[in-house]
C-alpha cells in the first residue's frame, strides 16, 4: 500500500501581485514559506515517511519541498528535479498582470486562455526575451520540446511520461513518494490518477501548501484520498 | 577545463557546544546558515555555474548546499545525496562534550582519536542508542558497511568509491560539480585529489563555508586551486 503525496507550492510573489507566472522563476512569498513549513508539520503529524521526492526545476516548488521535508525530519531523502513537473508555460502572457491582460485582450479571451483545456495562449518564440530556450536549465533538452506556451492538454502530455517512467514504478515497488509542484502540473497528475474528464479537470482547484495523500494498492488503484487540512 | 567546488558546511549547533558530532544529524547554527549564504554570494560573484551537486545525507551539509545554490540562482541543478560523503563516524564519542571526553579518557587518548590517521574511536554496536543501524536513512545499506565508528583511513575508503563512480566521471565529461560535505569527508577527497601523505592530511584544516575551487584538465590533473575568501 504505497502512498503518494501531492503538494502545490505555497503562495509566490507573483500570486501576490496577480501576474501570470508559468515558467518564470519567482520566489515564494513570506506567506508561501510559512505554508510550506506548515505542510511539513502536518506530514510529520500524519507520520508520513517518504522514500523518494520529485519536484520541478522552479525555485518555488523546490523550496516548498525542502521546507516540507525539513519540518518532517526527512530532508535527506533522494530528490529528483525535472522540467516535466514545471507549471504550465503561459507563453507571452508570462509577467503580465492578469487585470491588465483582461483590459488588453478582453475578459472572455483571457478567460478562455485560463480555463480551456486545449486552447494555446499567445506563444513566445525562442529569441523573445524570457524564452525558456535562453535559459541554462533547459539547455540539455531537444529544442523542439522547449515550449513557447502551453495549454493544460500539452502540459499533461509532458507530465504523464514522468509519472509512467518514475512515479508509478516507485509506487508499484512499494515506495512512498512526495511530489511538490504547481497548480497545472498537479492538475495533470490528478486528472490521470482519478480519470477526470477534459471538461471537469479545469475546475479542479488545489489549495496551496495542502498535502493530498493517495493510498494505492499493488495494481495502482486508488484506495484512499485524504487532504491534510488544518 | 571542468571545475570542482568543495564546501565544508557552516557552523553547526554542536560545533558551538563543543560536542563530537559525526553522524548525529545536528542542524546549522545561525552563524552556520549565514556562512552558507555568504558562500553562495561568493560563488555567484565568481561566476561559477554548476551542472551537478553532491552532498551527504546529513542536514547540515544539505542545507549548506541549498543555501549556497539558492544564493547563486541555481537551486534547480541536479542534486544527489549519499552516505559516502557523511562526516567521519565518531563511534561512542558522538554526543560527548570534547572537554569532558578529555577528562574521562585523558588528553592524550582523545588527541590520538582526533588526530591519528588509522586509530579507531570506541565503537557503537548496532543495538546501542544512536547507532546508525537503527536509522531509516541507512536501512537500504548492507548492514556490514554501516559503521559503528571510523578513523580517517576508513572514511577515505568509503568516500573515494563515490569520487571514482560519480564525481570523476562528471569532471571528465566537462561538468562543473559542487560538493557540500564535512571536515573529514572533504579531507579524504582533498588527500586523494592532491596526493597528500597519511601524516600530513590530518593537519589540513578546511574553513567552514569557504568554497575551494579546483580546475582540472581532461586528464583530471589539477591546474588551479583557489579559495573564495572574503
Amino acid at each position: 500500500m504505497a502512498k503518494l503525496v501531492l503538494i502545490r507550492h505555497g503562495q509566490s510573489e507573483w500570486n501576490l501581485s496577480n501576474q501570470f507566472t508559468g515558467w518564470v522563476d519567482v520566489d515564494l512569498s513570506e506567506k508561501g514559506t510559512e505554508e510550506a513549513k506548515e505542510a511539513g508539520r502536518r506530514i510529520k503529524a500524519a507520520g508520513l515517511e517518504f522514500d523518494q521526492a520529485y519536484t520541478s526545476v522552479l525555485t518555488r516548488a523546490i523550496k516548498t519541498l525542502h521546507y516540507a521535508l525539513e519540518e518532517s525530519d526527512q530532508l535527506w531523502i533522494p530528490e529528483t528535479k525535472t522540467w516535466r513537473l514545471n507549471e504550465r508555460h503561459y507563453g507571452a502572457l508570462q509577467g503580465q498582470n492578469k487585470a491588465e491582460a483582461a483590459k488588453k485582450w478582453g475578459d472572455e479571451q483571457v478567460h478562455i486562455w485560463r480555463r480551456s483545456y486545449d486552447v494555446l495562449p499567445p506563444l513566445l518564440s525562442a529569441d523573445d526575451e524570457g524564452s525558456a530556450a535562453q535559459d541554462r536549465r533547459y539547455a540539455n533538452l531537444d529544442p523542439r520540446i522547449v515550449p513557447g506556451g502551453e495549454n493544460l492538454k500539452v502540459t499533461l502530455e509532458r507530465v504523464i511520461p514522468f509519472w509512467e517512467d518514475h512515479i508509478a514504478p516507485d509506487l508499484l515497488a512499494g515506495k512512498n513518494v512526495i511530489v511538490a509542484a504547481h497548480g497545472n502540473s498537479l492538475r495533470a497528475l490528478t486528472k490521470y490518477i482519478e480519470n477526470i474528464s477534459d471538461e471537469d479537470i479545469i475546475n479542479l482547484e488545489m489549495a496551496t501548501g495542502e498535502p493530498v495523500v493517495y493510498t494505492f494498492n499493488d495494481k495502482l488503484e486508488v484506495q484512499d484520498k485524504t487532504k491534510l487540512s488544518k
